[in-house]
């Protein structure tokens, strides 16, 4: 099986997806914030490119069954409920809720494969389960980084590359093309998960914000079993791994 | 001063180039053939994106001033005087003539900047002699990664990393985004170019046309001194740095 890279998403192409299984990968703070959400019990994501699109599709609920969620400029958006910040999305706030979801990255590089049957959405927090996962698929993988605004991000760099070399080691997978190459040798050259975020241009945008306290646990290696999965217009709980 | 490197064209905006010294790298092929060409005599090179253009251009010469020169899918283009090769741009060929000149990603990546003051092709035979030439422009720099296709070309981007060191050891330069931080630890995992040429994809389609010859001088390291510029839509001999 073959693994491919796009670095950023306009590397993205109709050739590169066809028939693989996708993970879309945004460590600050989408993918992040999703995995939280779904680890806290929500019913789902239904993630949107714009504010006027989780405007319009919140008008199809009742009002006490949504939570409107998501940034523009690191900051929650006015009149959300929610913002992007992974500890907003407590079990007291998520259980049971449907969130509609837009960030300025992650949720539209979701959105681009919304034909694609296996959309997975990973992270630090959930590598090895989504290894073990997507290796189960018995399919050729595309992993995908957000970046930031068009722009290449070092850290959904790195994490791709720790996500290629387990599935690498672990199960045998082929390094295709020379984004999986470049991502597998940028992991090995950062160890410290921790002091990438704090290095890299999204973690400094961040902390320059005020919100620095996100990092820590953005750069926690596995510690969930959860895999969220993208699956006709909504983000679930697909599967929970037993590593 | 500033360091700031685009993995991929499409990651070049108007933001990004502003007020910047421009370094465009297309290892394979046409930074080498460039280079080699203005190596061996040539009055200057007219870089197009288009085989019309090419042919459009070349009626405002005498055809024996001048030699149409490029490739699509790698091959010399029918009609054309001379394809892709380095080998092929020898003195006896090229000395004194204006080549009008059409590749499928380098000559289109340069064309991207023809409203930039300095414009440097550089390339593994050049990178001592570039580093020299643009820190003496004291101004900050944009390196851009041709790529292959619009997607990710491993030996740009390693290629990048080691002008990114010498900047930043020799010259101080400050390393101000991501994308120049990728490049600089990617460098420092490919110590062997030659290699990289032949396990990278675009050296092995070469090697699959049959064109595998032209890896081992594209992998050489500053066996340069000449430094090509892109000015007023031709590429000419800069200067020649006494390093």
């Amino acid at each position: 099986m073959d693994l491919d890279v796009c670095l950023i998403p306009q590397e993205i192409t109709e050739e590169r997806i066809n028939n693989k299984t996708v993970v879309v990968i945004d460590v600050l703070r989408a993918s992040t914030t999703i995995l939280q959400a779904i680890e806290n019990g929500c019913r789902s994501i239904i993630p949107t490119s714009s504010v006027s699109d989780a405007m319009e599709i919140a008008k199809q609920f009742d009002r006490d069954s949504i939570l409107l969620c998501g940034e523009r400029e690191g900051k929650k958006i006015i009149g959300f409920d929610l913002g992007n910040s992974p500890f907003e999305y407590t079990s007291d706030k998520v259980f049971g809720k449907t969130l509609i979801y837009t960030s300025t990255n992650g949720s539209k590089t979701i959105l681009k494969f919304h034909n694609v049957k296996n959309v997975i959405i990973s992270t630090f927090n959930n590598l090895e389960a989504t290894a073990s996962y997507v290796a189960s698929l018995s399919n050729h993988i595309l992993i995908t980084c957000s970046g930031k605004l068009e722009r290449f991000s070092l850290e959904d760099a790195v994490c791709a590359g720790y996500l290629v070399n387990v599935l690498k080691e672990k199960y045998h997978f082929h390094l295709g093309t020379d984004g999986a190459v470049a991502v597998s040798q940028m992991a090995n050259q950062f160890v410290d998960t921790y002091q990438l975020l704090m290095n890299c241009s999204h973690g400094r945008f961040l902390m320059n914000i005020g919100m620095g306290y996100d990092l820590e646990i953005c750069s926690k290696l596995n510690i969930s079993k959860i895999v969220p999965e993208f699956i006709d217009g909504k983000i679930i709980k697909k599967v929970e791994v037993q590593t």
